[in-house]
């Protein structure tokens, strides 16, 4: 701290780190990593669960709890977009609350997809100002996308993760076998992220899922080639996300597929998961990188084949330019002011542009709805 | 990042920074203090303000945005701890996200006494997983204590502070001015957490309270002993939060005052101030310290003589042992476990202690209450 003439400027370093690891097994008694953060004696967690995961595993969440004695206060949701809100998270705080927990020694634990691991991040971040969070995704989409990071959040007004927090877990435990029980489009919705990402940042990524992609879908990831194809797309997102854990550079190439149908999955009555809404996202960001000749008409069609390949869904939700542009307007707010939407600059490169018209995106919006009908 | 069998472990260091200033005519419109942060041409700013600070500098305020044309959205809501709740808190996001700001150049003012900043600070570090803000007090309690810091909160089931954050300010702006139109009242609230300070942590600021500190509390702090001793107190203050900003180290001089009488302004139909909780409290530690030899005699009596001299009010609540015990026991969940409870060692000394019993706390309320009545 230094003082010249009564101004006191304060400075503090802050070291963030969390652990991701793969963990199979979790649930197994003998395996202690869900408790290998806080007390172990005379101690008790307050657990989040999604309850489909609650319905097929709730006597095994129990047990493990039983046998290391500790006592769970265990909370089984709904996930969904629709849970994804103000009420639940006011909620879950009224039920933690009522199990007090001590600040820094009784980690939240979260078992669940994307929605619980956001919604359970914000509860963590914001209950006496922060209390430490395990996290355990459950579907594809957490698993390899939105439970790997430190962000969280619930949407407000219509408005995805209007409210939330960057705060980091103690861990990420990583156990595919909840994917075995995953319903096929839960599968397709994570695996539209991976596809993200591998356009924009990951040749290599693009070219396993092109050889092992759709048998990994067909066995939910459960064989050895999904296990190496998650544990590549995870090491590839957390070198994007560890750099600029913080955001503190707005011009994301993770931001891909996000831009243009940003949030639609929020929409009321709007039967779209987001993966999907990324997806088609994906495709006409990669439409209008090809109209800018960033991509040849070859990558091009070698995306689209990939998405034929893995039976991905392009939803066929009415691309509306004017929708569109609103998003992006949307997107500038959150990126102070710049469009920055990140395109492939050839596949697996990304570059970020601040110049799309409304006229480039009506073209791109046409040349995209001709090519799903063709 | 390292990975090891698929394990990733993430590291990020962040630097956390902000000023402290004093900044006389905050209002000025040659004072461009206020929007030295974020962008100045084309831009507009969420100001949220205290009601009877807008009732009294309104047109100064508006004036002030005018003249540097920048479009505000000012909002100006009650003070209070019954308004720092979680309605509060929606009500102000659902304005602010009415009224579009950019991520990060267009800072959320706001200009009022503690619980504003607090419900502000909030605010901005949930919005958009956190915008910048900048934080003008107006009452002594906030200029001293509740503004300087990075804490933010608000109450929950009437606990007090049971959501909130850690979120850095960009700047805190001091103006003494505001403190001139303060109620008798308020003024003392503030003094209240300046004494805690004192009998803490600081014996010289002890001592400029017995020779200057009523004719400050005359002088709403205007005249330049006034000032001196604000300057004074916040400089230890920041000098305490700093090397445990984020509250790492739960061991914390300044919750001296806030073990047992915490969050009694949080009661419902209790009035009493925050501040006013805080006097309850260190005349009790004190009275505690001095039973354990800690204090001498002549020290416990200094303090009350100070509190004398300075006219602040002893709120005859009935110090009731059961409930006090009720708030160790709260406050040891806060502590992960132990009391860490504060006392002086000595005036202006520092030591925490785990092992204050029921009795001993029953021994010194009956010693306090026959001081008080002496």
């Amino acid at each position: 701290m230094t003082s010249p003439s009564a101004c006191w400027h304060l400075s503090y370093l802050h070291r963030i780190e969390y652990e991701v690891v793969d963990c199979p097994g979790v649930l197994d008694p003998h395996n202690d990593a869900l408790l290998s953060v806080g007390n172990r004696e005379d101690t008790g967690r307050f657990v989040i669960v999604d309850e489909n995961v609650y319905r097929l595993r709730g006597a095994g969440i129990r047990n493990y709890f039983a046998h290391h004695r500790v006592d769970a206060r265990i909370v089984a949701i709904p996930g969904g977009e629709q849970n994804k809100s103000v009420q639940t998270y006011l909620s879950l705080l009224t039920e933690l609350d009522s199990y007090p927990i001590e600040r820094r020694a009784e980690p939240i634990i979260v078992i669940g997809g994307g929605v619980l691991t956001d919604l359970a991040g914000f509860v963590a971040a914001t209950y006496r100002r922060g209390v430490p969070h395990i996290k355990v995704p459950t579907t594809l989409m957490a698993y390899v996308d939105a439970a790997v990071g430190i962000k969280n959040g619930v949407n407000l007004n219509g408005h995805k993760n209007r409210l939330g927090s960057f705060e980091a877990p103690q861990k990420v435990l990583l156990d595919r076998t909840f994917l075995e029980t995953l319903p096929r489009r839960h599968i397709l919705n994570g695996v539209c992220e991976i596809v993200k990402l591998a356009v924009v940042a990951d040749l290599p990524l693009l070219e396993m899922l092109e050889a092992d992609g759709a048998g990994c879908i067909a066995s939910k990831f459960q064989d050895e080639r999904g296990a190496r194809l998650l544990d590549h797309s995870i090491e590839r997102m957390l070198g994007e996300l560890e750099p600029n854990l913080l955001e503190e550079n707005l011009s994301r190439t993770m931001d891909f597929g996000h831009t243009f149908v940003y949030g639609l999955e929020t929409a009321a009555g709007c039967d779209v998961l987001h993966g999907e809404a990324v997806l088609l996202d994906v495709l006409l960001s990669a439409t209008l990188a090809a109209r800018r000749g960033m991509l040849s008409d070859a990558d091009l069609k070698r995306i689209l084949d990939l998405v034929a390949t893995l039976g991905l869904v392009v939803n066929p939700v009415h691309l509306d330019p004017a929708e569109l542009w609103d998003s992006v307007q949307e997107r500038m707010l959150h990126r102070d002011g710049a469009q920055r939407i990140p395109l492939p600059d050839g596949l697996g490169k990304c570059v970020f542009v601040n110049d799309v018209t409304m006229e480039e995106l009506q073209a791109a919006c046409k040349e995209l709805s001709m090519v799903k009908q063709s």
